[in-house]
């Protein structure tokens, strides 16, 4: 498929950063959540995989939007969309959370964060979660406040980003420990700031809550950002396959349950919570899921982009039987093989197990399944 | 702001005639409801634009996604979510209807098609309807089956297009009347067909519930269009403005209530109906909504596009006070003039008035506030 340009429009929001990575030559966009997402700028997406590794880079994921819950019911509320036992969080606190409906289908992946005992961001994934969450309160009667606020995340990702984030909010930065959020001044504005980010390569995610400060806040992260070999980027394709992160609408969609997603940590299933879908989810668990998310390593050229899920068919036993699904697919420089995420059948989604993979360009090839996050020694097994 | 090419993921869904319009040299796409749309071929806006009101054309508006409600309760949840009265809607009917929130605020206006007492389609604009009816069900424990099914819209416009259908569906298309709907055999296969769609110039609305009949309901079509000199299409932006047909995510959002978007005729206040929203709406309505959508023609050289509001500057007594927003805009060349959509202010909103134009590449121009559909005279009072 060719890749088309992206019309613009009210609709399909820019974000306080656009004209920042416009100025930096972005060549691609997706869209989430109605807003732009940058999806690449002058390097390769190798190139900018080896740089993400190596350096530090700043990401426009003004896209996720945040769901603002509070009041007297809010955390009653938060509670009930997710499996994930929310009883020990405190504030300050980043918990990455299935939302799930009453047939336990995956509504969402958001990193919820506890601001307050009565005060949650939901920082989502791309579906309207705040139509969901408002049509619950309506239907329930709760006492809770919905909103979307105008909060603008920027992401600052890669080795080098503590030394980068030190030099403008001060050393503070080092204490934020994993998964949790503190407050820091910036140019005289307090600044939600979480040691968390959609790569495996460290890093921060600022939540802008002043949309006007957007171009002076990407200045001031960029000059300073000079010495460690700063460059724009956007969750890099290659280096989130091989990290295992998941994408809504990419690798589940509402049709799979979170035990599918390999989620089960985040489902609380001893009845000891309220949670919609709990009926739905425990007998899913009961019987167990019938596939879940795997890596799938293939060998050959380097494959076209995976547009539509595709075929995984068995090997041995199971020879050409569709066994499962690829969702997203991309050559590795490090593997120096194809790698991708799919829904993998149960008897099929041992580490190892081989697998023939239908890449889309009328090729198959052979594979191998592997868990995730892949480790490099897999390989071996394909040959 | 350039526009670089949209990334492809599975997220972002093809449509069952997607490889039709990428032979066909499709140039741009927009998203919406996570599904493309094409926005362009070969011709200008301005070359389809006048094709469009002389011949036919097939567009790809799989993104017209369906929010499908089944079963005991199915009726009474729509009506829940509309201020329209929807008591003496009949089977085969389409109803264009604003979907409202407790604030009254609008989530969506969709076309709902009553395909049985208790079995609808809502026919969304961009935002995940779904969630937001499933939250209610839920909420309120309604007896209602809801998903999104497996039907892909395809648009026939243009005056042809009775032609066109007819010699494809047999002259039965010619007896369906406007927003009506009936079932038509294809190959073998019944396939729901309304005389509706998103421009002023006549058409159908196919609903395909059988997506691996895409690319041959595409190519019967367009084999039987050679002789109406048929070209693919989409929502023509200079034909929508002119008609003042609406765009939701941009001319209203989620901030705005049906009264201010021209759709007091869809809103049942006598109290009779039972639905979300009523209460505030009723308030509103007692006070008289603050500002309006109306059309805004103003002079000068083609304008660019308009991807944030634009503020409306007031004349004479409300000299250079901000009275409204322009969210759409585009050159017209029928009018010879720029012809826009916004939100205007009370005072500010009668026909006729003379307003100013921050049309963001820093001029400002002199412009009229207009009724909708414009009309052509209206130029008049520019000069």
């Amino acid at each position: 498929m060719v890749a088309p340009k992206l019309n613009v429009s009210r609709r399909i929001r820019a974000t306080p950063y656009t004209s920042r990575v416009e100025s930096l030559g972005v060549s691609g966009y997706s869209v989430v959540n109605h807003t732009i997402l940058p999806k690449g700028f002058e390097k390769s997406v190798e190139e900018d995989y080896w740089h993400l590794k190596n350096h530090v880079q700043l990401w426009d994921v003004g896209c996720q939007r945040q769901v603002e819950l509070k009041r007297k019911d809010a955390a009653r509320l938060v509670q009930l969309m997710t499996p994930r036992d929310l009883r020990q969080a405190v504030v300050g606190q980043c918990l990455y959370a299935p939302l799930i409906d009453h047939q336990a289908g995956m509504i969402n992946d958001p990193i919820i964060l506890k601001l307050d005992e009565d005060h949650f961001w939901l920082s989502i994934a791309d579906s309207d979660v705040l139509l969901w969450a408002r049509g619950l309160a309506i239907g329930m009667s709760l006492e809770v406040s919905i909103c979307e606020p105008d909060v603008w995340p920027l992401a600052v990702q890669g080795p080098k980003s503590d030394a980068l984030m030190a030099k403008v909010f001060g050393d503070m930065v080092r204490d934020i420990h994993f998964f949790r959020f503190a407050w820091l001044p910036f140019n005289g504005h307090g600044l939600l700031i979480a040691r968390s980010g959609y790569s495996k390569q460290g890093g921060f995610e600022i939540y802008l809550d002043k949309p006007e400060m957007g171009a002076e806040l990407w200045d001031a992260l960029w000059d300073a950002g000079m010495e460690f070999n700063v460059s724009p980027g956007s969750p890099n394709l290659i280096e989130r396959v091989e990290g295992g992160l998941l994408s809504y609408g990419n690798e589940m969609t509402n049709e799979n349950n979170p035990l599918e997603c390999g989620m089960k940590q985040y489902c609380q299933l001893d009845g000891s919570i309220d949670f919609i879908g709990y009926e739905a989810l425990k007998a899913i668990s009961s019987k167990g899921p019938d596939r879940k998310i795997r890596g799938v390593i293939f060998d050959g050229s380097p494959c076209p982009p995976c547009q539509f899920p595709w075929p995984v068919l068995g090997m041995g036993k199971e020879n050409d039987r569709q066994i499962g699904t690829i969702t997203t697919a991309i050559w590795s420089p490090a593997f120096k093989q194809n790698i991708a995420l799919g829904m993998i059948e149960r008897h099929s989604w041992n580490d190892g197990t081989q697998v023939k993979v239908e890449s889309g360009d009328g090729l198959i090839r052979t594979g191998v399944v592997t868990k995730l996050p892949m480790s490099k020694k897999r390989i071996v097994s394909v040959d």
